[in-house]
């Protein structure tokens, strides 16, 4: 019973790195918690020259992906190469030679986890991926297996560092988006191409996860209206501020009951400052999960980072060594639900979405304006809870317009803006951020 | 491999009828993550008139506990009778029986554990207690198998729902302990008799099982350190406040590294405002585990009651079936390190606590007092950071001065503290309340 498991891992990046410092150097702990060795025996990587300052005496380290796939050693197989194409080639690789598979991949499982978890269900193996969403916030197993008792209602989280840091730093700062993420580029802190970050995607494909975990349905992840932190004002922030409210890039998914459509939407919320969320700073993440008999709950950490995402890929292999040393392989299924159990189930329209919201007119500061604005909100039955005009104008010049709408229908509210944006005063697309007071 | 597992209930009170209902209401969404039915199939209470508004239908109850442990149908026993004795007698033959158990009982797990995990594994068997701690939060499965990759640095958490919402609502409407402990019994969030809330006792049985998870060690939780919150007044609320703090009654453990003591202490303390932890109101928990990959993490939600305890005591049951049907009991070891392995461990003495402290000296409101009381802690070495004396007295009354410190080791603190209440002065016992700002 106390035979070490072999382990290979594909990538040695920052993340694989860091995979095998914490394994080198907590492994006296994690033998005496599993009663068995755990054992980097293999790496493969392109690069093989660099130096990661990382101790790899005793592991065979080479380019030979199939290689380490095919080593009978080799029991789990960590995939941490990123991208899609080889990722994905080397994932059904691994599962169709009987290994099981632990990665961080969010957007391959968005992508093909379809084809994956098909795949390890018929070959006995399991695929764990703790570390694909919020990084080392071990909130997957709260939901797979804390919260197992539980119808979920609603799941709600900050799951992209980059974003939260630059939402963080434009509140602090009062700069604009451009300032601070040129910054948040300067520090590491957004990568060069920040598309799937700041649009929202990166958090979408996380969300396709922990939908299709919460409920049982398969979300496919395209299908998610996304909408990114470009666009956000530095008076964005100050008006949401001086109405007690927090502007937070939020990936939301909700049931609204037996039978009917679920809401699965990503977007910048405001949400009241006294919320648990709303006080999640900087590079953190956080989701909130409500279940019907556990009521609210929250899980907060780092949802990036060498050692934050290694925490979480390791306590994956300890998981699938204890089972591998029980001969229960298997025992919890990846998404919660067995995978031929998943439901195909319809996304609510985002038009249907019934809430609170924040709009930002822009107009030419001139008598009347203000009044066909809120006329075309009152002809669609959007009642209007204040109005700000936080700045007077020259004449001729443009000026916002802040208002914070009473709860109403999304679609009601999208005809009242089609209208006002084609009024000739009307200077520039109006801004509409969702209020979400249930946090 | 589709065959129902059996569980039998003892003690049909207010979480024993949540499990109930969570059983009946959830049986669907169990089966179905499950892939098999989990049944309840007898409860044992001495009251069986009373209706409990649960549909038992099928369910043998009577007052037969014995019967119930030994019916061979019974493959998991629920212990929800609470207290000591019978509560550990049970448990004892149940495991004996071969039955796992899952139990809420912290107080018996405190004082008996010892007694019963050497028990399970002896017998092979699953002790499961995430209701214990933090109620509905699935935090033990965090501390257990979601961080198992890392060495634990601290464990902080808010563990007692009492306590908190009388912190808060002294904070909120600035009344007296007294006055609020009585409107909290009086809308039940506080038992006739508060004593085990209110002095720390409930949360320093919750620190015990939590810090024996953590470090793998015995903790004897009658050599915790634990002081409650009687004796904090209006007044210290307001003075954390002006200074950026809140307080709250926080149960800590700490390493300070391999080889060291460990640090665990129940007290109330003041910590900053932007912390996760502070924003934790009413009667929500919340617990901070801090590991050497994963850095700081956060699991919040409903401490006690019912439903959400009821969650915790399913989703166990739950675990448990699911090992069964692969014959797999004693997958994890119950304190995350098997039982035999946990070592006797000394704890840090108070005294020896480096960090930052709130003093609030009562004296006459008399020329050269505030002379005494700076002289005497600077005698100590204890450096000052502010001092606040926010009323005036007539002359020969008592009023407060308030200190806040730098960071001082607590015997110093203590030393200085003896001096100045022996002052002819000094008119009431100084009150020291810890500071902790790494939270």
């Amino acid at each position: 019973m106390s035979e070490a498991v072999g382990v290979g891992l594909l990538g040695l990046g920052t993340i694989g790195t860091g995979v095998a410092k914490v394994l080198d150097r907590n492994a006296s702990i994690i033998e005496q918690r599993l009663g068995f060795p755990l054992r980097l025996i293999r790496i493969a990587d392109l690069d093989t020259q660099t130096d990661r300052g990382v101790d790899l005496d005793g592991i065979q380290f080479d380019d030979d992906a199939a290689g380490l796939i095919n080593d009978p050693a080799v029991k789990i197989v960590i995939e941490l190469i990123g991208g899609y194409d080889i990722a994905r080639r080397f994932t059904l690789q691994a599962i169709e030679a009987g290994k099981h598979v632990v990665t961080a991949n969010k957007a391959l499982l968005a992508l093909h986890g379809e084809e994956i978890f098909s795949a390890a269900e018929r070959n006995g193996v399991d695929v764990a991926f703790e570390a694909a969403v919020g990084g080392g916030i071990p909130v997957l197993r709260a939901l797979r297996e804390g919260l197992s008792a539980n119808r979920i209602l609603a799941v709600e989280g900050i799951l992209n560092g980059t974003t939260n840091y630059v939402l963080t730093q434009m509140e602090s700062t009062g700069e604009p988006f451009d300032v601070v993420l040129k910054r948040a580029q300067d520090l590491g802190y957004a990568e060069a191409d920040p598309t799937f970050d700041v649009e929202g995607i990166d958090a979408a494909h996380k969300l396709a996860l922990l939908a299709a975990m919460s409920f049982g349905v398969r979300i496919d992840f395209k299908r998610i209206p996304t909408e990114g932190i470009r666009g956000l004002e530095p008076l964005d922030f100050q008006a949401a501020d001086d109405f007690g409210y927090r502007i937070k890039l939020l990936a939301i998914a909700k049931s609204r009951g037996e039978g009917q459509p679920i809401e699965a939407r990503v977007h910048p919320t405001l949400i009241p400052k006294a919320s648990m969320l709303a006080n999640v700073d900087g590079a953190m993440n956080a989701v909130a999960i409500r279940g019907d008999a556990v009521g609210p709950t929250l899980y907060y950490g780092a949802g990036a980072g060498e050692l934050p995402t290694a925490s979480a890929v390791v306590s994956d292999l300890m998981e699938i060594a204890r089972e591998i040393h029980r001969d229960a392989s298997g025992r919890v299924s990846p998404l919660s639900y067995p995978h031929g159990g998943l439901r195909d189930h319809p996304l609510a329209p985002l038009g249907d979405r019934h809430g609170r919201c924040y709009l930002r007119f822009t107009a030419v500061d001139r008598p009347g304006v203000l009044s066909h604005i809120t006329g075309a909100l009152g002809e669609e039955g959007v009642g209007i809870e204040s109005v700000l005009q936080p700045g007077r104008g020259d004449a001729g010049e443009s000026v916002p317009v802040l208002v914070f709408t009473h709860p109403a229908e999304e679609a009601a509210v999208r005809r009242a803006l089609e209208h006002v944006d084609g009024l000739p005063d009307v200077t520039a697309p109006t801004k509409l951020i969702r209020i979400e007071d249930d946090l």
